[in-house]
């Protein structure tokens, strides 16, 4: 698909140079929206607005829909109000919004003094809802039915105010305004009988979301409930707006992104990483990491307290980092299990008691298999092959290795317990138990990891 | 949500025991069917035949089909023929295919046999797709229209066939099997002359994806185009089934779950953690915990090379693991970002330069500013306040702390360049990319980063 792109933006270019209009909108006509705009987005900014106005006018707004932000800038820069005004007029509301949110105040005031009236009451409105709550991702343009109409008056009414609506295929019942019950397109053509009343086939079991829920909760219940779309209500159950499927992937796809990000300790951004500038991906990602280092402190002073006894037998030493990772690899694996069940509704705080047994024997298990892996590893490897035991005489190499395997055990134990609970604890306390994945448990088992170590050698070892 | 079903599940188990049974039903027919099969999967395996069998028959095939494979299958080993046969006419054949998927044999010899023989054919060839195909998870109930048709023809046969079909609003044209176009049930509603033929309002610009196209691929074609429904067709563009958005949700779900599994050194799995058990989560884990215990001898082969040097200056040792994670946690930033990136095709392999441009840049701003605070750090907390160096007398304090520095800005700089290289990497030569996230790139950081450490001080300090 990408080399796709890339060849056909070639022969656009050439196209564009021998000045081929005609041929150039033949082609572009025959396109998809979002294919265009992936053309568009690669395209010389001087050539772009020539490019554009090939376009006809439905297709162009629904270009312009695609476009990045920068392109969007670029172009509404280079209209005339009258070209404004028509793009504006074939736009959803939902998606001017997302348009307004990315661009600098000056454009803003242009799109907003060219915005039919109504699209700017809208556009307002839905600005003034918190950012990612159901309120902010709604759009206002659907289909509204009274349930006193019959079935033919209802598909006339859809007919004749369909084309500017969002989707035609579920349509609300309201009554002064309150959601009612919903009906769908199916249901309407299916119904044999055209004087049966929109009340007698509506369905009254209506799922709706209030305009400050979380976007995150609203994508879960379309992944839930398969909904083509769901109705946004506010306080006194009046209809304000809907959110469409495709809107919820986008959410369900930016949440996703962002628990990853948050998971490798990077402070989420809504920006694509390849129109990000170095700096702004430096301010993302520089805080955990030095909140981290800092953190580190700990395992510094633990060793330092056991430098003596190191020195004694420094071939110690050489197995604190595979003890470290394998106790920070085997916690992450627990703690990023429970993060993605949390996000996903399977796993709720009430399961802490199941899940902690559940680890517990999983951790008995790996514990066991690498504490035995690791013995036969070391002995083959570092005893027999590197030799890495002929000066240690202070104890024997048996002794030394299985303290190093039974720490292993141990640890990877403490780590799967710590990796499940903290997450739990922090949904429980209204944190974000994505932060609680991989670098933050790490520094946690790596300390762990070393007490453990340097108590289990002060029990057996002579140091 | 979840104590809404805890309650829920309490009234409906009063109910029960008084034998209530009109009240349940009652209660029931207002529910939506994935609230319902969410209580059901709570139920004691005793009751659920009885309170399924309260359900009206397409509610209760609706609740069949999101209800946990455990309680579907006890509920099919309670069914009758006859009973079994009612929810099967009731079901998508998707559904049914997905139910199949989870039964053991003589259930889903059970299923075969009381499905019809249609349905038989269409789960047969369904099943006979590769896992994850686009094939395995289309179904075959879509509407076809010949192209010679008119607009109220086309809404006739709408009208007579559609309640069997998974979506009636995008209308394959097909003649002779092969795929010609779509059009929409609103293109249709909003045509107002009703002899149009669909041929001359249909759209010819089809995307469809081939039966043997990945799912991931699928679900970002969704992402991408907004569909409601998409096309599948074999390698003679005959249309054989479509894919709808709901299906397309789910794969995106389990697809952004299984690269966070993945990420985390984890054997992804379709089964949900709750219903796992210890062994089966065991299996899924241990494999990569063994790989990386084992990789790092790698570690400790470095630290036994340098352990005369250690033995010199101990203090050395108390800034491993801090050097280690910092680097480990700048990697997997990188490679995360990365691999998200590639996930969502907003990246590709020719980005390549520009991504390492890019990542070196990020790494010279983190590197250097870690370094600084790094350098405060150790002089307020470890020299000044806990006292650290006092029995260091081979070295000034300061060029050790120099030394520990620059080794860190050195080694973010190694991580973040091999983590953002490796995902792309891994893509470009058909490894996932997602197996080079944080664990694996630990690995290799944590060797690089002792190789630099003990690099820079020996050629700093005298050891």
């Amino acid at each position: 698909m990408a080399e796709h792109t890339i060849i056909m933006q070639t022969t656009l270019q050439k196209l564009l140079e021998e000045k081929k209009y005609s041929t150039l909108r033949d082609i572009l006509v025959t396109m998809n929206p979002a294919d265009i705009a992936a053309i568009f987005d690669e395209m010389e900014a001087a050539r772009l607005p020539l490019l554009y106005r090939l376009l006809p006018k439905e297709l162009a707004a629904d270009t312009f829909v695609e476009m990045e932000p920068e392109a969007q800038e670029l172009l509404i820069r280079g209209f005339s109000d009258a070209e404004l005004k028509d793009v504006l007029d074939e736009l959803f509301v939902d998606d001017a919004v997302d348009i307004i949110e990315e661009m600098p105040a000056t454009v803003v005031r242009r799109i907003l003094a060219q915005a039919a009236p109504e699209m700017r009451t809208s556009i307002n409105e839905i600005l003034r809802y918190p950012e990612n709550s159901a309120g902010s991702i709604m759009t206002t343009e659907y289909v509204d039915l009274s349930p006193t109409l019959t079935v033919a008056e209802a598909i006339t009414r859809i007919r004749r105010t369909g084309i500017d609506k969002e989707t035609i295929y579920t349509c609300y019942v309201i009554r002064n305004r309150v959601l009612m019950g919903v009906v769908t397109v199916k249901d309407l053509l299916l119904t044999s009988d055209d004087d049966t009343t929109i009340e007698s086939i509506m369905s009254t079991n209506v799922i709706a979301v209030n305009t400050h829920d979380d976007q995150e909760e609203v994508a879960q219940m379309f992944s839930k409930y398969d909904f083509m779309a769901l109705p946004v209500v506010d306080a006194e159950n009046r209809l304000v707006g809907i959110i469409t499927f495709d809107d919820a992937m986008d959410v369900m796809e930016e949440e996703a992104t962002e628990d990853i990000e948050k998971m490798a300790a990077i402070i989420p951004s809504e920006k694509p990483y390849m129109s990000m500038t170095p700096f702004e991906i430096w301010k993302n990602r520089i805080p955990w990491l030095m909140l981290l280092m800092v953190s580190a402190t700990f395992t510094g002073i633990i060793i330092s307290r056991f430098e003596s006894a190191l020195s004694k037998l420094v071939i110690l030493t050489a197995f604190i980092p595979m003890l470290m990772d394998t106790a920070g690899n085997s916690g992450s694996q627990a703690s990023v299990t429970i993060i993605r069940g949390l996000s996903l509704n399977e796993i709720e705080f009430s399961d802490i008691l199941q899940i902690i047994w559940k680890e517990t024997r999983v951790a008995v298990l790996c514990g066991l298999s690498l504490a035995v892996a690791c013995f036969g590893k070391i002995l083959l490897v570092d005893y027999l092959i590197l030799g890495s035991f002929a000066e240690v005489t202070m104890a024997s190499p048996f002794l030394i290795i299985g303290v190093i395997c039974v720490t292993l055990a141990i640890t990877v134990l403490f780590a799967k317990v710590v990796g499940c609970t903290l997450p739990l604890f922090a949904k429980k306390l209204g944190f974000d138990p994505a932060v609680m994945a991989s670098p933050f448990i790490t520094t946690i088992v790596d300390a762990l990891s070393l007490l453990v170590y340097f108590g289990v050698a002060s029990l057996f070892l002579p140091i």
